[in-house]
């Protein structure tokens, strides 16, 4: 399964897509969309175009998506907030579900401590990722996210798989006890 | 020229769209595009394919976006930010350039006074675009911010004819005083 992790900013968002070999991970690529300039619709819509050529070159079959930290500065706010909606809209068009991480989730699944620094986050990704070259901070975040993703998403296959054995074997100990009552 | 007005929202996205024929204004349509359930990137798909469709449907030709009022709760100027992405971003798509206007600067514009009620401004769109009637108070809304700019491009337009008439005095003085110079 290939996951794409993103890291929405406006001025920077950060992309990164592994893909999960049973419990291995391997890197497929990395990149940062940028936008600038006075007009901001037409940043938004720089963010809209290269997140979606992304997603049409790669094909990811789930997504994640870093959870805003809402500050005090409403403007600042505001402007990720709008950079965020394109974040989250161009994943579901393309009819991924996407999963949501708080900045402190994706350190704690990454580095396995919630207040890790920058550096060792990047540490950590690398080491996963044997190889990996980061294309921007913003990219090494994205990664890291959807490391995290994954995590998640194998975590609860063993659930999903231990909790079908545990059904098969309910059901295996229901069918004994209606053979003996049918005794 | 057909002008879009548009009142974001994440749950009511307000539309409504004018005709300027010269200094007239006439109502061509309005309406709103919902959006309710738990996941937020589905709900900015609709919002989306909503405002998409709108545009392709009247094709206008200018588009204006309210501004949204930043408040001291950070989750909801979030919320609404990513909802004002999507506001943004469609019109953008389709080529058109966008107005941004205060809620202050609209209700000056419509009413005459920045602090006019919702009533207020409610009767002067219906007394400026006779015989409307208003699919919802968002759509009145965004019926109110395309009549703001459309006063202000027909302000413009103003401005700019009479730019133009004064260069052309200049031009024709000019060319006097050459001709008397050269007699």
């Amino acid at each position: 399964m290939r996951v794409i992790g993103i890291d929405p900013g406006l001025r920077n968002l950060g992309w990164g897509i592994i893909e999960m070999e049973g419990p291995r991970l391997r890197h497929i690529a990395n990149g940062t969309v940028h936008s600038a300039g006075e007009d901001l619709s037409l940043r938004l819509v720089a963010l809209f175009d290269g997140l979606t050529a992304v997603i049409a070159t790669h094909a990811p079959q789930a997504a994640a998506v870093e959870q805003t930290f809402v500050n005090k500065d409403a403007v600042a706010t505001l402007k990720l907030g709008q950079a965020r909606g394109i974040a989250l809209l161009v994943p579901a068009q393309a009819g991924l579900a996407i999963g949501e991480y708080a900045p402190n989730a994706v350190k704690k699944a990454v580095v396995g401590v919630g207040h890790a620094d920058k550096v060792q986050v990047q540490h950590m990704v690398r080491h996963q990722l044997p190889g990996v070259t980061f294309d921007s901070p913003d990219a090494a975040d994205a990664l890291a996210i959807a490391i995290c993703h994954a995590h998640h998403l194998q975590s609860a296959a063993r659930t999903g798989a231990a909790m079908l054995g545990r059904a098969a074997l309910e059901i295996t100990a229901g069918q004994a006890r209606i053979r003996r009552a049918a005794r």
